[in-house]
């Protein structure tokens, strides 16, 4: 039996993020419709590389199958894009080995945050960032940032309604970096819990607005207070911008 | 009486382009009803700076209009904005001179063509390019831009439906740059006919595509006959991206 490994890019805007659920066209609903039509095989099981929040985007979202379909791995992509609604694309396709397991394998996961921090708001930028009026003030941002690093539980920084067996997370890279008026947030971490991604941006927003320090943030996070942390950023701004295996 | 010049930024895809017209909803009518309620002048009549088709997108388009209201000019952007749907947004406003019309005081124009050269479609370019799988040369559409550039009567680059005193423009500029799978064509000419970027961006992927040579471009201009052009490239990809006064 094969294994094959998609490499995905999708705007989230219209789907009930990655997992079929019951409420809301899925990617993985979606995407699963098109891979079983073109491999003729309606036994097919999706794994994505993570869940991924109701609205988030992806620049590379990974997934991996097993079918017996022997279509090249080449013809995947053009195959599948001309079922596929134009807000999912295939980008790439290939066999890996048996062992691989688009979620488990995966080792570290890249999130990157858009704020557009501006007082104009943009219409192009408006679905893909979190417009923000008022100044941010990006150092203070950049100096918060680094108390994420490291090995911490982040149970005040994710959303209830998740059973996951440890809450305690590595971020291994967090950098604000600001680009006349766009602010991009990138954080790379072994894992990240429910919306953790968003409240630590909500967070690093409140130090940017210079209502929480940045030296405040190793408090919060040993506090393991949700309420201490900063709001959820919306998901209209964040995107899976790389998958390590 | 005040002269208002504001600068707008839009998103065409959900307009019949600027005109006010009775089938569909325009970007004249949308601003006109925000800018009567803002300036609580139900008389105001906008003065674009050009027609633009039916989904055409719009980086800088400018826009005049007399008015007796004492908002201030800095205060509009603003006030519009929250007034406006978002794909349509006003960057800045001012007091212009009595003489000054957004539409006759203008002197040149640039639109830019964006092209999406690749197999694989890319979800956020979508909207805002024209998808082109197959290989274009830009080498050769380089060479075919340069036999635009003067003053030519450009008849057979225009569609038809349309009434004006002269079929004579003139072309500055036209340069066709390639940035990874973005093939840009920026046009800046003193006005330009019913379709007549969208038919030169059309006959240009004809010379990408080898089906029509650069030097051919002078004969087929001189000839008068829009069937020799290539085809009109899609709205989509095409943006106003600068107005000269």
């Amino acid at each position: 039996m094969r294994n094959i490994k998609l490499t995905i890019k999708f705007i989230g805007t219209n789907y009930h993020g990655w997992q079929i659920q019951e409420n809301g066209i899925t990617i993985q609903e979606t995407l699963t419709k098109a891979v079983c039509k073109v491999c003729n095989d309606t036994a097919i099981k999706l794994i994505g590389c993570g869940r991924t929040d109701s609205g988030v985007h992806a620049l590379k979202y990974t997934v991996s199958f097993k079918t017996f379909s022997n279509i090249a791995a080449e013809r995947l992509p053009l195959a599948l894009n001309t079922l596929l609604p134009i807000d999912i694309v295939c980008i790439s396709a290939e066999d890996v080995s048996e062992a691989f397991d688009a979620s488990r394998s995966s080792v570290r996961k890249t999130y990157t945050y858009f704020i557009h921090n501006s007082q104009i708001a943009d219409p192009f930028l408006f679905p893909y960032t979190h417009s923000v009026k008022g100044f941010l003030d990006v150092d203070k941002m950049k100096a918060a940032a680094n108390y994420f690093i490291g090995t911490h539980d982040f149970i005040g920084f994710a959303a209830t309604g998740f059973s996951v067996k440890t809450t305690e997370r590595t971020i291994f890279n967090l950098d604000v970096v600001k680009k006349d008026d766009i602010i991009s947030i990138s954080v790379t971490g072994d894992g990240f819990l429910y919306n953790m991604v968003r409240i630590i941006v909500g967070t690093l927003i409140e130090v940017g607005f210079s209502r929480i320090l940045p030296e405040e943030i190793s408090g919060i996070i040993s506090s393991k207070k949700r309420v201490l942390a900063g709001p959820t950023a919306p998901a209209k701004g964040l995107f899976l911008t790389e998958v390590y295996y």
